[in-house]
């Protein structure tokens, strides 16, 4: 715990998968072929506040929906990656373009796709019901499931230890 | 406990967040950018009996959706507040037209935009799976999550204790 | 336990509330102003299969949706009652078309609107998570939620004890 | 385990339920008589990944729902069979298509419809809420329930036995 702590303190950026991060890991499967998304509004709280407060946040999906592209704009986010089979190419797009680099990342995925960009991170977390062998590798496993609070967990630790959780926007969404 | 049982005598009227209380905290999102809300039916029965029993009871919401509406028109509430980025207003305004107290007022509410109402009420309550800031300030946390009854809970505890949970419409929707 | 089984024995026809038991107790409400439910499989096959052995089967719901009718139609029931604000009228008209008396019949119901019938049947059952008024009135709670596999246990139950779970239909649809 | 091994190393082929196996074993009725699902992210992976690896994976389904179709064919399978209320004739015609025999399958169901293939394959599973008597003839019961990841437990089981689970592909979806 004391090396995540020190690991949060660094965090500048977030980079979150979206299906069983954002998600419970589930898609709804309508009759003319769309599949749909439930999220969590805790996780959606913490995104708009951390966005608010300009600390880049980027989504990376294999999943292809304008729902999850909707659901993130309305956070107040525009780096909103979907349809990315191979998620390494958007992954280092985004750094590019805020002058980042790997150790400043906190990462969360959950499954095999996101294997590689794991191993890359400052920080790599999962929730609590990631696959084994990602949970084998990541830095710190969230007590919350996906689509459960694994995202405002991250958001709120790394922003109470950067004393940032609390200002005047706090208690506005 | 013996607090709860004499500050729940006192309570008049009813004010409720949505998302994380009356639902589970998920948004279902659609293709088209809607964003869709599960509720819950036990504590469906209690908003509509105790609305029956001119209890006045608001609905104050973040969020906005004619979803939400018509969720609690068909419970037959007409204080309905969707869209309330900074719930305080709509709060007062509910009083106001109540000739109400903050003392008389039970809230429930689970998230940081809950925070300044919860300070100011009578009774401040929360689900089981609201967040650690809140749950902290909570006279009252029900043993039930957000979706899963826990409105249901507070309401019918209220109705008993004040003799009012019984009557010739206890068996009829 | 005894006591259940001999009851089992004598049921001759089902009567099952809808939210709540056939569903996990929620609604899904829609932009303008559906209420959709979801049903369990499990229940469902037990239904079909019960159904085919000719034991009447009503269903009675104080809620009003299409969704409801068409679910227990695909099932092969014909007693579908929505919108029964008061359900005893419901209830009494299924008895005479079957020429059934009440103590006759296995209910299963979750909530206030359930309590007169369940003092009148035979066999009163509900949901693990019943309120805990109805929970207090009935002869066998269900180790299940509702939506969970309530109605299957019921079912199961008694088509078991009265030797007619097994026969050529069991593993057809 | 020894057993499940053994057989694990033999398996050719998977056979696969779709209510309360792919599924958590409910349905949503919309109001024009819909039943749609909701499908785990986390077994569609395994789905399409074995897929690639071109094990042959049928699909065979009660229900017979454009959802279902859409969502494994978006996998990756040809072989979906929906509608099917006896199941024996679709899982025969897969057997000879492929050439396989019965011994070589790895099958999951989880109700009374699977019975009877159950009793035929190589190894028959289930998911942890699988109907009792479902549960009692399986050589082996996933820890995890339908809809839950119950599908992904027994596919990756097999590939990593069979030495198959990594590869180029493996972190691409």
């Amino acid at each position: 715990m004391e090396i995540i702590h020190d690991k949060l303190k660094n965090i500048k950026a977030f980079v979150f998968d979206v299906d069983g991060v954002m998600t419970e890991g589930s898609v709804f499967a309508t009759e003319d072929g769309q599949f749909l998304r439930t999220f969590n509004i805790k996780d959606g709280y913490a995104i708009q506040h951390a966005n608010k407060l300009n600390y880049p946040i980027a989504i990376i999906s294999g999943g292809n929906s304008q729902g999850i592209i909707k659901r993130f704009q309305a956070l107040g986010l525009s780096d909103i990656h979907v349809g990315q089979q191979h998620k390494k190419a958007a992954f280092e797009s985004f750094l590019s373009k805020y002058n980042l680099s790997p150790s400043e990342i906190l990462y969360m995925g959950d499954d095999m796709p996101d294997y590689e960009l794991l191993k890359l991170v400052g920080l790599a977390t999962c929730p609590q019901d990631a696959a084994k062998d990602i949970k084998s590798i990541c830095h710190y496993i969230s007590p919350l499931n996906g689509g459960k609070g694994c995202v405002r967990d991250v958001l709120e630790m790394t922003l109470k230890i950067q004393d940032k959780w609390w200002n005047n926007h706090t208690h506005v969404w």
